[in-house]
């Protein structure tokens, strides 16, 4: 069986790590914080001090890092993956990152014998304990065919879209949707709303019409009710749609609707909602348009 | 049984006179076009000469027209439905038209003795000749019931949302969403066709994300084949879009994004595809981004 590295034990990369060792993988990590890093060392992991010397000891390296910049200096600065990795590694960065940073860390590493898949996931960190993610991969398909079983014991719907950089654009091209549900949903409730109709009355009319989502269906009662304990964070999502921006303007692709929504999750941010979950733009058209649309 | 009388032979009106005569209701029928008219008088109907005929003759009346105007001169004006209406008349407007102006209509039909219900459909013409569509309803309760028994043999999921303009509202709301997700799927679809994605795997791969949607799962594999054949027209929606820009007005509730929706309806519209789908703001995209979603 493979030696797995898993560099990034916060919300996603921790229960990845431990269910690879559940899965009766060597697993050897790095992270930043010590207390996820002492938590599946005493489950069994090896910890290595630095990207470099994990490199060393892995043939496939799992990257769970919150940016582009933290995913470049694992990889390409000093005592980076780079440095120690041995031929033949694939490369599993399940991060959100901007494509062009990704395609850039490819090429590089790709010199050396590493193969890096993007592989961005969604389903938040319930989906990670569970093993139940989407996984959406971009890069090389013998690489892919090859780090399939271990991503089976991580997700359930994983998907090859092609060369490097593809996983990546599937996710942020889900994240200027999803985004932009989460601002109709708050819209068309403050509208309804402010008008006198019953909160969780709408939702449920909605739900039946075409303004079903899978978004609409797992958060509306949540709206409604108040309850905004995060399932992916405002604050990442807000990353999320800087790189799909920064992706259009490197492409020329106009994106007038994303560049707003954008704007919105910034000011939700702003008035202090960051660490809530994404859909928490609703409290924002709470406060625009003066109506409560959860219950109290 | 009461008589039912249909104004407006539309692409909903029709079908829903010729569903409510198969029933074994007696219908009496005034449109402007003599086409249908002819049609439907040929399979049984009555044909009233002005709406105060029809009103003269019938207890429950359906409306479907195009517009608020539309409404308010059938109803109000000369020759209009106040002039014949019989005390304990329902009017059952199935037309989207702004809630203010229904509520208008509403209160001075009352003062006649007729009880109004605002009763959005949605659905489209298939949904109108199979008596599937779906009607949300607002106005008095009492009224509510003694139509739900002729509203049952039109559509599949009926709810009452409350007083006069809930329906209204509770449509507006949902085509402020499913606007919103069409221009998301625009832009979405792209940026990542625009980074070498396949329009239709990228499709597939977002409807097992949380961007899935219903306009996504009904329209996705239309819009990759670039068939925009309408089941809801593009020109209607930017009306109803207008209508929710101005309701907003109103009541003082500020709704950024369908601001930008609404204009890129109208951007689509004056590149000529008024007459196609709504989902056809995707191909708007396809000419500022300089993509082809289209497999052509």
């Amino acid at each position: 069986m493979e030696t797995i590295g898993v560099i990034g034990l916060g919300n996603m990369g921790k229960p990845m790590a431990r269910r690879l060792m559940q899965a009766g993988y060597t697993v050897v990590v790095h992270s930043r914080s010590r207390e996820p890093v002492e938590e599946v060392v005493d489950l069994g992991a090896a910890e290595a001090p630095t990207p470099h010397d994990l490199a060393l000891n892995a043939n496939v390296i799992i990257t769970s890092l919150p940016d582009s910049r933290a995913v470049e200096l694992v990889c390409l600065e000093q005592n980076g993956i780079r440095e120690g990795a041995r031929q033949n590694t694939v490369l599993i960065d399940t991060s959100t990152i901007d494509p062009e940073t990704s395609r850039k860390i490819a090429s590089v590493l790709g010199q050396r014998g590493v193969e890096m898949l993007d592989a961005p996931v969604s389903g938040g960190q319930a989906g990670a304990i569970a093993g139940t993610l989407s996984i959406m991969v971009g890069g090389p398909e013998a690489a892919f065919n090859r780090v399939l079983p271990i991503l089976k014991h991580l997700g359930r719907t994983i998907t090859h879209m092609g060369p490097a950089g593809t996983g990546l654009m599937t996710k942020l091209a889900n994240q200027i949707i999803v985004a932009a549900n989460y601002v109709a949903i708050a819209e068309g409730l403050a509208l309804g709303v402010k008008a006198g109709l019953d909160p969780a009355n709408l939702v449920q009319a909605l739900e039946g019409e075409l303004a079903q989502s899978r978004c609409l269906e797992l958060k509306g009662d949540r709206i409604t009710s108040g309850n905004y304990e995060p399932t992916g964070r405002l604050t990442l999502h807000i990353k999320d749609l800087y790189y799909a921006l920064q992706t259009a303007r490197v492409l020329g692709v106009p994106l007038p609707m994303t560049s707003i929504v954008y704007q919105c999750f910034e000011a939700a941010n702003a008035a202090g909602r960051g660490n809530w979950d994404h859909s928490a733009v609703v409290t924002l058209f709470e406060d625009l348009a003066g109506v409560k649309i959860r219950k109290l």
